[in-house]
């Protein structure tokens, strides 16, 4: 049996991992989960799965929930309460699904608690990776993925040697706007971007697969994973979302990992780890029924925001934490309707022209630019 | 180091790993070969390779070629002379890359010798694999694939528990007659039967490659190599070649092994286990450049010869040996303009159902039933 912390619960893949811990109970149980708004669901899931410890952001919807229950559930709220959940020490592993920054000091503390982290929260790789993986290998915890394009990457090293890999090849659907020009991007609705073709996913990571902006997240999220220079990272268009990321060895022998889009199976594994599990109503691949695969080489032009997340990644330092900011604080704008969807690009262009990179930042020079950074767009809208 | 017996160094196998061992010269050491009549090529090999045992098809063969080099190097003949390069006793592997069930018994002696056995020659698993698996279990000896579908398969299986791989999926190129209709086979040319669209074979397994009766060996093989029922065996039409194979886990998770079509990534990974080396002047796969994969159903009834070989299969016993045997003397009368090319699964398929069944046939048994069928396929031309 693995203990899990779960924070995110309420969200698209913390529902998603529910789903999973639902259809293992004999192998997962739920000990401590973290939530947001959504105190509907919130009750759902305390009444399913019986958590020892909840935490819930606002003091209010604390005060309202802990009344509710018995007092064998620990209520709590706020960044304490993520941490709180994050160090829970009946769990084994944290499961990060949590959107944004918010969830790097969480991460940090659990490492130190010696959790194993799934982890669905890259930003908190983007923006402090240098952090994170030290923070790892000196307690010794693993950094499972759950993204599905590094879940991909980690199922095809299993086995293998690191020092063996000559490149990694992460899939791209190109987003809900892959067949657009840059000119037919300039009127583009909010409805419009949050249609993805083919991952239900929440709203600032759909946003992010618009922009491509996803896609460079996960570059250097991969770039820290996997211990590689960006030189040995590509990104491929491939517009069904079938191979989920591949691996080419030192001999030209490629590896991929293929399947129906289902985010199951990236959590799954990432709880399961090193096991396959049986996944419950999970749809095979049939690759005679798809027919065809495609493969386009990316334009960085078109997607700008994969062109600066590969510059950011590069630069590092301090970097990359500007670019995560200005990202999110401009998804955040255009989600409610302040800017155009082009205008994402362009204040995160500018905010990473305008930063002066710190060489190795810590998490108070993390969050000062984290700060900074977003004020800077704010001023700019 | 590692030292290397190989049988057929002078077929298509043969030479690609023979370019394998001059490229990784401080890897490799080739100690013996054994060859058929192509006696110009081997008397280069032998300039450059140096290896201390030489075993040719044919006396004359013997006779000509001992004279010609120094006593350092000692020379034999015919079928002792397989074995006796089978289980030198410097090699640490043995390369099996003759053609045809006349690869079973010095693979056999090779298991017995605690060689391990990196295997090209599929029919040996085909007419054999009961007792080849054994033997090898018994001896604690590996059984690497050469093929490079069951490359795939093997390299796809690396850090994972065969206990939870719910599918194989072997993907066929459809060889060089996949876009006619049965009617249309009939009148097909040897030469036209000989021009596969993306390997570069020999003769044979060319037109087993047009009869799809090399995919079905594969599935026997495969079988037994991987330790699987043929329920759990798929077969995808797959034009490019770019994917070579996939295994499908439980949790639906499939893992796929890809690359520019060239057998020496296979070659030289069964050489270099569990490493992947440099291929020289191997070509980088390119998705994007390549733009489509296509996929599509097995026709079982286009391609018969499928539909034999798994028939022989899963009924087991002596079966596949009247398979394998039958299949080698229809296509022998074919490339020697015997028998026209539909003839090739009608005659297959008239001995599978003359044959009674033995269920656990020994060598002796399986030799007696390889020689017997042969001949009925030589009465029916």
């Amino acid at each position: 049996m693995k203990f899990i912390s779960l924070l995110g619960a309420t969200g698209s893949i913390g529902t998603q991992t529910l789903d999973v811990i639902r259809n293992h109970s004999d192998k997962f149980r739920l000990v401590a989960i973290s939530v947001g708004q959504n105190i509907e669901l919130t009750r759902k899931v305390i009444s399913e799965f019986k958590p020892e410890l909840v935490s819930v952001k606002n003091q209010a919807d604390y005060e309202t929930l802990k009344g509710e229950f018995d007092s064998s559930i620990k209520f709590t709220f706020g960044n304490e309460g993520l941490v709180e959940v994050a160090v829970y020490d009946k769990a084994d592993i944290l499961v990060n699904a949590v959107m944004g920054s918010i969830g790097l000091f969480p991460t940090l503390q659990a490492i130190h608690a010696k959790k194993t982290i799934a982890l669905a929260n890259k930003e908190t790789l983007v923006t402090a990776g240098h952090l994170v993986m030290s923070a790892a290998k000196e307690n010794g915890v693993s950094i499972l993925p759950v993204d599905s394009e590094h879940s991909a990457i980690f199922q095809c090293l299993q086995g293998e040697n690191d020092k063996e890999i000559s490149r990694l090849i992460i899939t791209a659907s190109g987003g809900s706007f892959r067949d657009k020009s840059r000119e037919e991007l300039t009127n583009v609705t909010v409805d419009q971007a949050l249609n993805h073709p083919n991952w239900s996913m929440g709203a600032k990571i759909t946003i992010d697969s618009a922009t491509m902006m996803n896609k460079g997240l996960e570059v250097i999220e991969a770039h820290w994973l996997f211990n590689l220079p960006f030189e040995q990272i590509d990104v491929l268009l491939h517009r069904e979302s079938i191979i989920h990321s591949m691996v080419e060895f030192e001999d030209t022998s490629v590896k991929a990992q293929l399947g129906t889009p289902d985010m199951r199976v990236a959590i799954q594994y990432a709880l399961s780890y090193p096991k396959h599990l049986a996944l419950h109503d999970g749809k095979r691949l049939n690759l005679a029924e798809i027919g065809k695969l495609h493969f386009q080489e990316m334009d960085y032009n078109r997607f700008l925001c994969l062109k600066l997340a590969f510059q950011a990644g590069k630069a590092g330092g301090s970097l990359p934490t500007v670019l995560n900011a200005a990202n999110e604080a401009a998804v955040s704008a255009f989600l409610n309707r302040k800017i155009s969807f082009l205008q994402i690009d362009d204040l995160v262009e500018k905010a990473l022209e305008k930063h002066e990179i710190i060489k190795y930042p810590d998490l108070d020079a993390i969050n000062l630019v984290d700060q900074e950074t977003r004020e800077y767009i704010h001023s700019l809208i």
